[in-house]
C-alpha cells in the first residue's frame, strides 16, 4: 500500500528522554487536534500557492512505529527498521514524534537507504541536541545529532541548524560541533539580518557540502512559546509561524526533500490547543512544498502576486 | 435615546453555524472581560493619539439583538431590523458577535439605509466566507459575503479582504470571487510587502469602486492564534495587534465609517483571557478613529512624534 | 555573604495595589517555574554571546524582603531598608516583585546609597505609573514614579520610559510628567521607527541628564499579552521578547547598571507557564549583560557574527 | 457488519439547541479521550464483576449519524433513520451525543422498531427536558420528552426520571408532566432515602407500566459538576459515579436494555479531562451489564463478595 | 427602592488580607458566571420545594459597597455604613465578598441595628477566623470573629461554627475561642455522626444562647476543593453541596435570618467555572428558605415526598 | 543529620513507566504547591486531633533520590540504596514519587533493613500493579508488587490492597495474585459495606499474616478523579479524602509504620491545583498519626468528641 504513496505520515510515540511533559502523545494530538487527514472540513487548497496538495499527492497515514516505551535505547532499532521500510517503498516519510530522540533512528534509516554522507539535514530547533550522552545513554532527546555524526550516517558539515538560542550547549559541545563543521544559525543572526536572509543562506547550504538529498528535522520549540507553549523545553524569543512556514515550503519545493520529522509537541501543556494546530500546519506546509515540486513549479516561490485588474493579490507559482 | 448617540454598541449573540466553540457568548465576554464601558478604571485617553474618545463621542450600549438561537436563517430578519433601527437613529453601530453569519443581516441593514452599492466593506479575516451555502442553509458563518453580493446589497468590487490564509476557499468559490471583482489581500502579500504597504493599498481601495460609505467587518481570527486563541476556526500565521490596531484607527479616521462588526470571539477557549481583551481593544481603536475624525483631525495619522526638548515621544495628530 | 556577591536576587512579595491577580506569588514562580538557579539543567552558557554569566559572576539568592502583606504604605520602609542593605554590601540587587508599588522603596534605596539625582531609570512598562495617589494612598502600583520624583530621589529628567500604550495616564498626569521633563517612548514611536532605533535613543538618554548610575525597572506587561498573559493589567500590542531581551543586555552591558527590578508576574493567570519563563529569561539577560561588562567586553554588542569557514554564525563580542 | 454486532456504538454530533459549550464534539472526546475501543491498554476485565465484556460481546463502532449542523429540526429524520437501521440489524445501539435534542429521533427509532408504547425509558438528568418548544422549535435539548409523548412513541407513564434538581421546569410544564403520569425521582428524594433505595424503586418501575423493552437516556449533567464539569448546563448537588455506575449496570443486567444514549459531554470545558473519562466509563458499565445478562448471570448483582480464606473480596456474580 | 425589597444582594469587593487569589472579583463572577438575576433562562422554581422564590420575594441588586482597595482597615467603616443602610431599609442583605475580612463590618452593622448580643451567627468555614490580628492589622480575613466578640457586637456563645478542619487555629487561639463559649463543629464530628445530625444540633444552637436573630456567614472553602477549587485557602476533606444546600435552606426557613454573607470565591482559580456556580446556588438556597418562611410553610422541611399514585416524588412543604 | 530525624521526607522523581503525564515533577509540586514545610503559614496544629505533629516530631527534608531518568531498571539500585540509608539512620522515610515503579526499590530497602517477610504493606490504589513485566522490563509502574513478591522481600499474604476498580488486572494476573494469598479490597466491597467497615478489616489484616512492621504505599489515583485529576491513569468512582485521611492516620497511629510512599501525582494535569494539595495533606495525615503514636495516645482514634458545656466538638485523643 505504502509503495504507491507519495508521502507516508507516521507517528513515533517515543518520549523517554526525561519524560518531560508527555511528547509521546504528540502523534495523536497533531493528527486529530489539528484536524489532519482524519477530519477534512472542506478542502485543503493552500491559499498562498493556490494548490491543493492532496489533489497532487497520494498521502497516507502509515500508523505508529513500534517502540519500547521504557527504553529509548531499545526503541532505536525498531524505529530505524520501520522508517527504512517506508523509505524503501518509495514514499517520503513524515515522522511525528515523540521527542527528539527519534532523530537518531529516523535519519539513520535515511542513511541506510540513500547511503552514508548522501543526506543533508536542515535542523530547526532552539537547542543543538549534540550532547555526547545523557546520563550515560546514547539515545536521548539531547544527543541524536552526535550519534548521527559519530555513526558516520551524516557528516557534521551536512547539518544546517536554525533557530538556536538560550543556554545550551556548553563550551565542550560547542567546540565539538565547530570541529565537525556544522553550520549553525543562532537567533542572534536572525534578529540581526532577518529570517529571510538567513534562510537564503541556509537553503544554499542545505545541499552544498556534497549531500544529494535533504531531510528536515523540526523541533516545535524553534517557535516562540507564545506560538507553541505545548513542548518540553520551551525557550523564549523564538521564530514565528510567518517566518517558519514559508521556509518549510521553500525547502520542500525549491530543494526537494526525502523525508521530515516533527518532534516535541506535548498536548498536556497546550491550554489554547494552539501548539497541535501550528504543528499540523507545519506538516501541511511541507506537504505543499512537495506538491509544488511534483507539479513542476520552478523557481523561488516568492513570486510577485498576480494582479488581474487590481483584484487579486495572491502568491501563485 | 439612541438618536443622540454617536456610536451604539450592540451584541448579536448568534452562533448557529456549526456551533463551534460558543461564539454566542462573545458579547458578554468582550463587554465585561475586557472591562469595556461597564467598568471604567480611570480614563480612556488613548496614548497613541492623546485623546479620550469617550469625551468626544457619546457612546451607548444598545443591548443585544433578538435572535432565534436555533436558526441562523430565522435570525436574519430580526437582526437586520434591529441594526437598521440603530442606523436610522443616526448612530454608528458597533456590532459584537456571535459568529460571522451576522454579517449578512448587519450589512444588509447598512444597504437598506444607505442604498444598494453605496457601502464598501473592508473585511479582515483568515477566511473568505464566500461559500454558496452551508449544508443547504443560506445563512451560515461561511457564506455571508456570497449572500450580500447575490442580494445586490454590496457589489463584489466593493469588498476589500485582508489577512486570508490557510485552506479555504476551494477553487470554485475562488473563481466566483474573482468573477465578482473582489479585492483580496492574502497573508502571502502581507508577508512579502509588509502590512503597512498592503494597507495603504487597501485604504485606497476602500471607497475606490464607487462606494460612498465604509463598513468594517472584523473576524478576530485574522489575528494569529497566539494573540487570539479564543475563536472557532483559528489559523496560524495571522496578523499581530501591532499591525491591526493602527489599521482599524486609520480606516475609521482617514476614510470614515458608518458601522463595524467584530465576530467569532469565544471565551470558552481563551485560557489566558487575552482574546476578549484584544477584541475589546479593537473596538476602542475603531471608536478612537471615529473620535479623531469628529475632532477635525486631518491627514494620515502617522505623524511625526512631537519632540518638545527631547522629552516627549508621542504620536499626536 | 552578600558582601562577596556580584548580584543578589531577592523577592519582594508585595501585592497590595488592588490585589489583582496575585503578583505576590511572582518571586516563587519566577525562581522555580523558570528553573532559575534552584534547578540548573546543565549549563547557563548564553548562546547569543558565548559566555556563561554564572561562571563570571557570583550570583546569590538573598531571600525575600519583609513586607506588611496588608499595607503597601507600611511595607515601604521595610523594603527600602532591605534593599539598601544589599546595595551597601556591594551587590547589584535584582528585585523580583510583587507589584510595581515596590519601585518606590527599591529605587529610594538606590538614591540613599548613590545620592539624590545620581541614578537614572530606564522604565519598561505599558503604563506610566505616575499617578498622584491611589484612593488616597501614597504607595500603590500606579504611583511609584510620582513618589520618587516628589521625594527628590530621582529627577523627572532621569526617567526614560519605554513601551507605554493603552489608556493611561489621564491628561493631568500626562501634563505633570511633561513638566518634570520625563522622556517617554510610546509604542506609537516604536511601531513607526522600529524598536532598535528607539532604543538607541533610550540608551543614549539613560545617563544623559546627569545621572551617574543606571537602574532598570521592568514591568512584565511591557510585553504583549501573547508572550506574558500572567500579569495584572495586560495591554495588547506590546513588545516581543526578541525586542526586549537584547535591550536588557545592552543596558546592562554597554551602560552598566547598579540594580534592577522585575514586577507584576502573576502565576495564577499563566496557563501555559510562559510568563514566569519569559520573566526568568529577562533576569538572565540582565545578568548576562553585567557579566559581559565585568569580562571587559567593550563596544556595541551587535557585532558581526563570526564566520569561520561559513560554519559558525553567532553573535560573539 | 452491524448485523453481527451485539452492540453498535455511534456518535450523533448534534448540538443546535443554543449551541452552548460544544457538545457536538462529545463523540470524539468520549471515544479517544477516554481511550475507548480505539486504544486498549491491556484488558477490559471489569474488576467489580470479574468479567471482560468485550470477550462476551461483539462491540463495533458504527461511525457517526448524518446531521444538519445548522438545524436540529432537519436532523431529526436523518438520525431517526440511522438509529432504526442499527436496531433493525439486531444490535443494541449506544448513541453518543451531541446534546439532548437527539433523544427525540433516537427513541422514536426504538418505537418504530418495537412498537408505540412498548419501550420504557429510565432518564438520568438534572433537568426534565419536557418543555413544549424552544423558541418555537419542536426539536431542542429542552423538549425531547414532550415530543416523544405527544407523538405517542412513549407514554408518559413509561418514563422514569432520576436526579432532577435545580430550577427547571416551570409550574406549567410540571403540571403537564404530572398529567402524563411520568415517574420522577428528584434529588430531594435521593438525599432523604439514599440512592440505592430510590433506584430499587426505579428499577421496579422501569417496565412496570406495560413497557416490554428498556432504554437508558443518560445526560452527563446528572452527575455533580465536581465529577462532570464539561457539560452545557451543569447543576450542583448531583449524583456521584459511585451511585450512578452500579445503577447503569443493574438496569442493563437485571432488566435488560434495547438501547442507550449518553449526551451533553463538552470537551471544551473539561479542564482536567475528567468528564470524557467518566462518560467513557458510563458506556462501559452499560456494556458490562449487557455482557452479564448475555452470560446468563441472574439475580441482583450485589452479591456477597467471595471470601476464599479471607483473601479475596470481589463482587462476583 | 431598597425599602420595598425583601432581599438586597450587594457586592463587597474587598480582598486585602494577603491578596491571595483575587477574591475581590467574586461578586462579578457569582452574579454573571452563575447566571444570577442578570440572566434568567426560564424560571427559578426550586425543584426540591416546588416554589419559585422570586415570585414570593422582591429581590434587588443593591450594587457594591464602597471600599478602600488598599486597606481593609479603612474599608471597615465604609462597609459597615453601607450594610446598615440596607438593613435599616427593611431588607435582608445578602453580601457577596470579597474575602472574609468583610464579616467584621457586615455583622457589626447587624449589631448596630438589632442591638449588641441580639444576633446569632452560624459560620460555615474550614477555618475559625478568630486570630487576634494579622501582621498587626485588626481587619483581615483571619480575625473578623475576634473583632466581633471583642467589640461586644456578638458574644462568643452566639457563634456556631461548622466544617472546621485542617491546621488552623493554633493552641492559643483555640483556648481563647473555648473561653468565649463558641460552639464549634469540626469535620471530625461530621464524619463521625453525619452532617444531618450535627446540623440538627447546630440549628438548635443557632438562637439558643439568647440571640434573637440569625445571620449566616458562609466561606465557600467549607466545601471540599473538588466542589469549590476557586478560593484562597482551599482545604481538602470538606462538605459537599448535598450536605450544605439543605442546611442553608433549613436555617433560612426554620430559624429565619436577618442577613447572610458569602465570601472567598476567586474566579481566577476556577478552571471548570464550578465555584462561581455553586456559590450562586448557595445564595439561591438561602433565598429559597426565606421565601418558604414568608409563604407560611412551617415545620421541618424534610417532609415525606408526596406520592400521587406512585408518580411524583418531590419534597414539598 | 537524618539520624536525629523522626521522619525524613524525600523525593523520588522517577517516571519512566510509559512517561504518562509527568509524575517526575510530583515531589516539587507536592512540596511547594501544597505549602509543605518550605512555607508554613502559621501552624500545623491538626484540628481533628488537637496536636501539632511538627512539635512532636523532628521532620526533615532529605532531598531527592538519585535516579537514571532514562531507565527505571537502572534506577532501582540507586533508589534502594538511598532509602536504605534513610531507614538505617533511624528515620521513617516518606517517599514522594514519581510513578509507582519506585515501590520496588523503596520496599526492597525496607526488607533489607527489617528482614524478608517482616514488613506488611497496605497498598491504596485503583490498580493492582502486579503485572509480570512491562514490555519486557522488570521495573515499571505496573509491576512492582510482582517484583517484591518474587524477590521474596514481601510475601503475597503481607499485601493488603484497598480501592481497586476499573479494568486491570487481567485474568492471569488475577489468578497469580490469588495464588499468592494477597488480600484485596475492591471498591465493590467498599460501596457495599462502607469504607470504615472495610478498613477495620484492613487494619486488622495489616500485620495479621506475620509481618512485624507496616509500610503504606499510596497511589493518589485511589482517590476519585474529582479530588485528584492530576495523575497518569485516573479511574472514576474512587475514594474521597474524607474516607482516606482518617485511614492514613489510623494506620500510622494504631498500627504504627516504618515508612510510606505517595506516588503518581502529576502537576501538569492539575488545573485547579487540588491534586498536589490533597497529596500534601495525605502526607500530613500520616505524619500526624506517627506523632499521635509517639505522644503515647492509645486506642482507636474515633473517640467521642469532648463536650465541655456544649461548647466544643472535636475529636481529641
Amino acid at each position: 500500500m505504502a509503495a504507491r504513496a507519495d508521502i507516508a505520515i507516521a507517528g513515533v510515540p517515543c518520549d523517554m528522554s526525561l519524560g518531560m511533559r508527555g511528547a509521546a502523545q504528540g502523534p495523536h494530538s497533531i493528527r486529530s487536534g489539528g484536524a489532519f487527514l482524519h477530519y477534512s472540513p472542506m478542502t485543503y487548497r493552500h491559499q498562498h500557492v493556490d494548490l491543493d496538495p492532496f489533489e497532487v499527492l497520494n498521502v497516507v497515514d502509515y500508523g505508529d512505529a513500534p517502540v519500547d516505551p521504557l527504553s529509548t535505547d531499545n526503541s532505536v532499532p525498531m524505529i530505524r527498521s520501520f522508517v527504512r521500510e517506508i523509505v524503501e517503498s518509495g514514499s517520503i516519510p513524515l515522522l511525528v514524534g515523540g521527542d527528539h530522540s527519534i532523530a537518531w533512528p529516523n535519519i539513520a534509516a535515511m542513511s541506510d537507504v540513500y547511503g552514508p554522507g548522501k543526506v543533508g539535514v536542515v535542523h530547526f530547533d532552539a537547542h543543538a541536541d549534540a550532547s555526547d550522552n545523557f546520563f550515560g545513554h546514547l539515545s536521548s532527546h539531547g544527543s541524536p545529532i552526535r550519534r548521527l555524526i559519530q555513526d558516520e550516517h551524516i557528516p557534521g558539515s551536512n547539518f544546517v541548524q536554525v533557530g538556536l538560542r538560550g543556554f545550551y550547549p556548553d563550551q565542550a559541545t560547542h567546540n565539538w560541533m565547530q570541529d565537525q563543521g556544522m553550520k549553525t544559525h543562532f537567533m542572534a543572526e536572525i534578529e540581526r539580518y532577518g529570517f529571510e536572509k538567513v534562510m537564503d543562506t541556509a537553503v544554499d547550504q542545505a545541499l552544498a557540502a556534497g549531500a544529494e538529498h535533504l531531510y528536515i528535522s523540526l523541533d516545535i520549540d524553534v517557535l516562540d512559546p507564545a506560538y507553541a507553549p505545548g513542548t518540553g523545553t520551551p525557550e523564549p524569543a523564538g521564530l514565528t509561524p510567518r517566518e517558519l512556514f514559508p521556509m518549510l515550503r521553500r525547502l520542500s519545493h525549491e530543494v526537494g526533500i526525502v523525508g521530515a520529522e516533527l518532534v516535541e509537541v506535548n498536548p498536556l501543556v497546550d491550554p489554547g490547543y494552539t501548539t497541535a494546530l501550528v504543528a499540523n500546519r507545519c506538516l501541511i506546509e511541507i506537504i505543499t512544498g512537495v506538491a509544488m515540486r511534483k507539479s513542476g513549479i520552478v523557481g523561488r516561490h516568492y513570486l510577485d502576486p498576480v494582479k488581474a485588474g487590481d483584484q487579486w493579490h495572491i502568491e501563485r507559482p
